[in-house]
């Protein structure tokens, strides 16, 4: 088992490895004196885990309630996170009690945000059961549900107890799960660490995912600290993610966000005036799209509407090599240059 | 005009004086470079000054929208939530504009938990325009929807950028909504300062009343720094709110907070054995209940509901004299004689 350290402002761990969530109760126990626990997850991963998870808790003294919502992004909600919040007022859970978010990026976001303001702030315990949440959301305590405007566009900063990434469950997981998360994987791997974005390039990783995940895990980490809000270095975190939300946009959502950030760093490169075989060649392997339909005028329509965009600047992150990145702020009305360079239409 | 300056991680002032409403604008324009506004109040507090806050906002260089939801405690629930989130969606607010709560208790709870969780965190200002909300409210960062299961029971801790108390618009209040204000402020008088409690045995204090109200958001103040989050000596404010709370309960919520926390410190006097008399004085004088025609036993049941109960405990403010007051941790198979001593019934 591996075991990452996070030093927030309350230090927890992310553990990650086998058998985890038949020991999640033994697990939390050592963190969380037993309470009332309320899991809250979606209704396929209730079907997959919900009693593993529950059967655990109970085990090591967790008085525990589970409650699941239909599964999908489309169900991450006000609406939900509201049904949510009345279902734990209704179990009666105190303050001195116990959020558990079990699932992948929906519920782990939805079950986070409620954690952080039911009673204005509960501990809560994450465990991930996809890659892309191993790898992105148990790290940087960004909670969030979407709005009509926008995804994200409604949440709260809170950080869990502990993290528990049971590597049965990644494994077992589909191959076009395992590419989203292999997609925020690369990312890291272009960011800082050629070694990593190496090894991403056979399955052969998977036989080594124990020290792969975790570190995936300290590298988000060492981004996410020190910049808990959300505005410095923490931006680095956004390769591929201009281009790769405008070209989900432009697909309608029919691109999952790991395919987005797949190609968006193939762009990425492109736009930076670096060879992007390598990239091409990483996301090829990780069965990632490296060329998408959509012109370069219909991606900065959209990409106009990114929230992270700040007044008339916004901050593109720009490989330079595998393993080496840089910030550059530039005026929206420099977007369609770089978009183009992207696409690889001539400017 | 008074200005109490609250020294949170992020510094702010509540500025108290006439005219606030019309020079909002120019007084918000100091500490936020003007950018986009989004007023958020309810439908009676807009008609009444809904005008007046968004032209001095306009006239500041602020490009201003302005949403109210219906008035009524009814109202602060999460369905209004998402309905101000899905608005500052739709005017497509950033993460560099400004929200600004408009109104009593319900709008700056709502609206300042609207700007709590809209994009993560959003700058706010909040004008209250009842005096519980100025003296109240407006320091400690609390913000709240209410659940089925209780009051307050969604929420966060959010600190605004300014608080203004336009005392022009306190003063026109009618009396039964000054009276919920006076409630807690003599709760700060009984605390704390004699001072302050035999100043609002008259309507005199309506001479000082800029001096009066910057002196509670001091007391207030005093409570809330140091324990942001609640554990500690902020609990003293729930001076009268544990008897006040299974009063309100127990009338099915036909008397107010305020007149709640009035008979609520009678019964905390008397709980405490002090002579309760000087305290029946000034409840009455101030317009609020000293005595209600529920039994002990009734309150009690009420009170076990009450949020605050941490485990088997629950914490008591009991006054010793006007101005000083101590805390007393009690399991809660005690608290039917202290209902008993409060309500005047043997034991």
């Amino acid at each position: 088992m591996e075991r990452v350290r996070i030093e927030t402002e309350k230090p927890y761990d992310v553990l990650i490895g086998p058998g985890l969530l038949s020991r999640a109760g033994e697990e939390i126990a050592k963190v969380v004196r037993p309470c009332r626990a309320a899991v809250i997850t979606d209704d396929t991963v209730r079907i997959l885990y919900g009693e593993t998870v529950v059967d655990s808790l109970q085990k090591a003294g967790f008085e525990t309630e589970i409650w699941a919502f239909p599964h999908g992004e489309q169900h991450k909600t006000m609406d939900t996170l509201s049904d949510a919040l009345e279902w734990l007022g209704s179990v009666e859970l105190s303050r001195s009690d116990l959020v558990v978010a079990l699932g992948g990026g929906v519920p782990g976001d939805l079950a986070g945000f409620a954690a952080a303001v039911y009673n204005r702030g509960m501990r809560f315990v994450q465990i991930p059961t996809t890659l892309l949440a191993a790898v992105d959301s148990s790290v940087g305590g960004k909670t969030a549900v979407d709005l009509r405007a926008g995804k994200n566009m409604a949440g709260a900063f809170h950080q869990p107890e502990l993290v528990l990434c049971d590597t049965d469950v990644i494994r077992a997981l589909p191959p076009e799960l395992k590419r989203d998360g292999l997609a925020e994987m690369l990312k890291y791997g272009v960011l800082i660490d050629p070694d990593l974005f190496n090894v991403l390039h056979t399955s052969a990783w998977e036989k080594r995912m124990e020290q792969v995940i975790a570190r995936c895990v300290s590298i988000k980490r060492d981004y996410v600290l020190g910049d808990e809000k959300d505005n410095g270095k923490r931006q680095f975190l956004n390769l591929g993610h201009t281009f790769g939300h405008a070209v989900e946009l432009c697909s309608g959502f029919t691109l999952t966000h790991g395919q987005g950030v797949g190609v968006g760093m193939v762009m990425a490169a492109r736009a930076a005036g670096m060879e992007p075989e390598a990239v091409e060649e990483a996301c090829l392997a990780c069965g990632l799209p490296i060329r998408v339909p959509y012109g370069a005028r219909e991606l900065t329509a959209a990409a106009l509407h990114d929230k992270k965009r700040r007044g008339g600047k916004i901050t593109l992150v720009l490989p330079e090599a595998i393993g080496k990145c840089c910030l550059k702020t530039i005026d929206i009305s420099e977007l369609p240059v770089y978009f183009a360079k992207g696409t690889g239409e001539t400017p």
